[in-house]
């Protein structure tokens, strides 16, 4: 049972502009901070732009930034988007079904059950859960002084 | 989020067992009816095996069967320990860990708890769930006439 990279990343992202959120945060600096790969970073950035839940200004001085408060963002909503092309078994929709059963088996239902309370858990909690009081957090992430 | 293929083949097989529990059934005839590598189903019987799962009988009119009634056999007793070598994010037991934050990361007991509720879900079911009065998938898996 794996996550996407992208999740992951999303993720990190995201408690890094929360926990920076007096300014706008470089992809470069998130790369660094991460030894996460750029490129990969801007298609991640582009999707949570898109999705109202960062806002990015180009140009010097620009970045990223969370667009709306850390309590406002959920794990669940985050993860959700980003794992929809990674199917849990290939009968799920977007998978190369070939299995024989798929038309008489009740295995998709209860994996679907399962699926869905796994998500239920992300739903509950906001990066501001992840990041509110936690000194050692923002010691690993805070600007670096120049 | 993806489960391994040996996950879904393990419990396809589990199926196969429980609707033809008269019989030994061949490695041979599960590959043939999945179109799934023979090689890659020897070691998931030789898992489940391990397990006390399944029996086999080697030789001539031997195979498999379940060695327990399918209403003593749950889903996520299968997938746990099959899944465990798939780490969920870099940072669980067993991942490359490579990540900044790892030492104060809330992340991780959050992804944690939902797994816990994924796992929690297939607890509920045991393999007599998934076949019981399931006509449409004995019709798909009972013994071809010869």
């Amino acid at each position: 049972m794996r996550l996407t990279a992208q999740t992951d990343y999303a993720l990190r992202m995201l408690m890094h502009l929360a926990v920076n959120s007096d300014r706008w945060v470089t992809i470069s600096e998130i790369a660094e901070r991460f030894d996460i790969s750029k490129n990969h970073l801007m298609k991640i950035a582009q999707t949570l732009v898109a999705r109202k839940v960062v806002q990015s200004l180009r140009g010097r001085g620009g970045g990223l930034r969370l667009a709306r408060p850390a309590n406002a963002i959920h794990v669940g909503e985050i993860a959700r988007p980003l794992e929809a092309a990674s199917v849990l078994v290939e009968c799920f929709p977007g998978g190369a079904n070939e299995c024989l059963i798929t038309p008489s088996c009740k295995l998709k239902g209860v994996l679907r059950e399962a699926q869905a309370a796994f998500y239920d858990v992300l739903d509950q909690y906001s990066i501001a859960d992840l990041v509110g009081g936690n000194q050692g957090l923002e010691a690993l992430l805070a600007e670096v002084a120049a």
